[in-house]
C-alpha cells in the first residue's frame, strides 16, 4: 500500500514533530474573516443549505468559465463541473477515463497514483522529464496524468516547448492528457499558460480552491469539452449527488467580493519567502542535499548525496523531531532511493531552520556509519 | 438510463409547476440562524478550513457511535465513517461489498440503483415484501440493500418481526446487509429498533444529516465493524480524501449545542401534518389512488386504478401544471407501471390541494379516453 509512510509516521509525529511531509496550506494564510463574511451572507439564503445541481452552482462554474477564458481558453459554464475537491476530480477521470491505462509521471502526486490503482487503470510511469519516453508509452494508452505546474513532488515546472510538445501529441493520437492545475496559482514568478490551451478538445484540466483559498471547503473543479464532460458529470451525480452547497456559495461569495484579488498575492509573496528561507537553510546547513529551487508551488524536492537510503533516514529523524517524505514514496512499488521531498508552507522560520539542523546531524551521522561499514 | 424522467421533466417544469416529484426537505424548515450560529463559531478555528482525517471529525463521530450506543448498539467511533452524503455511502459500500451482486428492493431507492448500477455490480430485484424470495436471491449473493424505515418509494415500514428475519438470513449466511436509515428519524408515532440490532457484526448501517439538518451540507455516515469498514475507508480516501471540514464542524456544534432536541420534533411534527393533508386529499379528490399512508418519511405510494400508465399520466398532469413520479422509475428497466410516488414534504397545504386538483381531472380524462378506445 502506498500510504505506508503516511501511515507509518502518523502514529510517532506529534505536536512537537517539525514536518516537512505533508501537502498543509498554511492556516495563519486562511482568509477566515473573509470567508466567515462570505458564510453569513450566504446562510441569509435557505438555498445555500438545499440540494443542488451535480454540476455544480451556476454562478461559480460561470466564473471558473470566465477565468479560462480570460487566460485566452475559451470556456463555458457548461464545460466546468464542480467536485468534491480535486481528488474526487481523479477519482470520477480515472473511473471512466483510464480504464484501458494512462502515463503518470516518475515521481507523481501520490494522491493521483492511490486513486488510480485503486479503481484498476494500469499505469505506465514514465520519467519526469523524458518526452520520448512518454511519447512512446502514449501512443499507446492515449492517456496521460501530467502535473504542469510546480509538480508535486518534484516542483518542476515544465517549460513552453515541453507543453506544446506534450500538446501535440495529444492532437496527433487524438488522446486525451489530464492536466492537474492544482498548484498553478502558485507562482512566485511568472503564471505559465496551461497545456491545455494548445490542445483544448484533448485535455481535462482539473483545478483546486484547496491551495487557493482552504482544503477544509473540499472543492475542486473539472474544465473539459462536453465528450469528456458528460460521462464523467452522470459518475458525479452517482457518486456524492453534488458537492457542498454551502462550500460552493461560500467560494462564489468570496470571489464576488473581489476578495482573490488581495489573497492570491498575499500567499504568493508569503509562500516565496518561506521557499527562499528553507533553501538558504538546506543550502547552507545541508549542502549535500542536491536540489533546484523551484519557482512556485509548496515543495522542494532533491536527492541526498552518498546513497542514502532516505525512508531510513526519514524514519530516524522523526525519533529526533523532524521529519519529510522520503522520494520513494512518490513511485509505483516505493522503491528505495535516497530522494527527499520537503514541505515549506506549513512551518516557521525558527522551526524550519531547527528541523534543517536536526536532518542534517543525522544526515551525517548515517553517512558515517556508511563510511565505516 | 433509469435517470430519464427527472431529466425529462427539468426541461418542463418551472417555478409554478406544483412538483410531488422531489425528495426535496422542506427549506422553510431549515434552522438557518442556528445553523448561522455554528458557521460564525467554528470559523473562528482555521482548522474548519483545514485538511482533516478521512473518517472524519473525531468529535463528530463519537457523537454518532454514542447515538447508536444509546439505541441499543453499542458502537465506538472507529465504527463510524463520515461520508459526503449518504450517497457516497452507497457508492462506496458498492464498489468494495457488491462486486459479486446484491438483492434490492423492487421497487427501491433510484439513487442507489443508480449508484450499483454505474459501478457494475449485478442486482437482483425482489418485491419488497417477499421474504422468501428475498431469503432465496440472497442465500446466493450474501449482500442486499434495504431501507427498512420509510422506504423510498413505497414509504413501507417493515414490522420488528421482518426486521429479525432479515437479519436471521445475514447472520445464517454469514452475509452483509447494507440498511439505509435515511429516513429513520422521520417517524411520526413511534421509532423502531433498526435492523443493525439484530445483526451487528453483518450488517452496515448508512444515515443522512439530509432530512434532519440539512442536504447541502453534503453530510451522511456509515456504522460498521472493522472488517467492513476498513476497505471502505481506505477508498473514501482515494475518492475525495474527506468530508468537507466546515460542514462536519457546523453539524457538530449544532448537536453540541442541543439543537437536534427543538429541531427533530419540529420537523417530524410538520411532516406528519402535510402528510395527513396530502393522504386526505387525495382520498377526497382522487379515490382511484390506492396508497397505504406511511407512518413517517417523505412520501406517499400508491397504485391509480383501471391499469393507468402513470408514465403518461405524470407527462400530461406535467404540461397542466402539476408532478409526480410514476412507479416505474424506481424498478431496474423503468417498466410500465401504474404507480406513483407523491412527496408531502415540500409543497404548502394551497400547492397540494391545487396539484391534486389537477392530477385529478387529468386522470379522469385518461379513464374515460381509455373507457371509449
Amino acid at each position: 500500500m502506498k500510504r505506508s509512510f503516511i501511515r507509518e509516521i502518523l502514529e510517532t509525529i506529534n505536536s512537537d514533530t517539525i514536518s516537512f511531509a505533508g501537502g498543509l496550506p498554511n492556516e495563519k494564510l486562511f482568509p477566515m474573516d473573509a470567508i466567515a463574511q462570505s458564510a453569513q451572507e450566504v446562510l441569509n439564503d435557505p438555498k445555500s443549505l438545499q440540494y443542488s445541481f451535480s454540476g455544480g452552482i451556476p454562478q461559480l462554474r460561470e466564473k471558473l468559465a470566465a477565468y479560462y477564458t480570460a487566460m485566452g481558453l475559451e470556456t463555458t459554464k457548461d464545460e466546468i463541473l464542480i467536485t468534491t475537491g480535486a481528488q474526487q476530480a481523479l477519482d470520477l477521470i480515472s473511473r471512466v477515463h483510464f480504464k484501458q491505462g494512462a502515463v503518470v509521471e516518475a515521481p507523481a502526486y501520490l494522491g493521483a497514483l492511490n486513486a488510480f490503482n485503486a479503481n484498476g487503470c494500469p499505469l505506465f510511469p514514465t520519467p519526469i522529464s523524458d518526452l520520448e519516453a512518454f511519447e512512446y508509452h502514449f501512443s499507446k494508452t492515449k492517456r496521460a496524468y501530467l502535473m504542469c505546474d510546480f509538480q508535486n513532488p518534484t516542483g518542476k515546472c515544465y517549460t513552453l516547448q515541453e507543453r506544446k510538445r506534450f500538446a501535440h501529441s495529444a492532437l496527433k493520437h487524438d488522446g486525451l492528457i489530464v492536466e492537474d492545475g492544482a498548484y498553478m496559482e502558485l507562482y512566485f514568478e511568472e503564471k505559465m499558460p496551461i497545456l491545455a490551451m494548445f490542445a483544448p478538445a484533448n485535455t481535462i484540466h482539473v483545478g483546486s480552491f484547496s491551495k487557493i483559498l482552504a482544503p477544509g471547503l473540499r472543492l475542486g473543479w473539472i474544465r473539459a469539452e462536453s465528450r469528456w464532460l458528460q460521462p464523467i458529470l452522470a459518475l458525479k451525480e452517482r457518486s456524492d449527488l453534488h458537492t457542498s452547497t454551502l462550500s460552493q456559495m461560500i467560494a462564489d461569495d468570496f470571489w464576488q467580493r473581489g476578495a482573490f484579488d488581495t489573497h492570491l498575492p498575499n500567499i504568493r509573496a508569503v509562500y516565496a519567502t518561506k521557499c527562499d528561507y528553507l533553501a538558504n537553510k538546506l543550502k547552507i546547513l545541508l549542502p549535500e542535499f542536491v536540489f533546484e529551487k523551484p519557482k512556485g508551488g509548496m515543495f522542494i524536492y532533491g536527492t541526498f548525496e552518498g546513497d542514502i537510503d532516505a525512508h531510513a533516514l526519514a524514519m530516524e529523524c522523526l525519533k529526533r523531531g523532524a521529519v519529510f517524505v522520503p522520494g520513494g514514496e512518490f513511485y509505483d512499488g516505493s522503491p528505495k532511493s535516497s530522494e527527499a521531498r520537503f514541505n515549506f508552507t506549513h512551518s516557521t522560520f525558527a522551526e524550519m531552520f531547527r528541523g534543517v539542523s536536526i536532518i542534517a546531524e543525522t544526515y551525517r551521522e548515517f553517512v558515517k556509519i556508511r563510511q565505516s561499514a
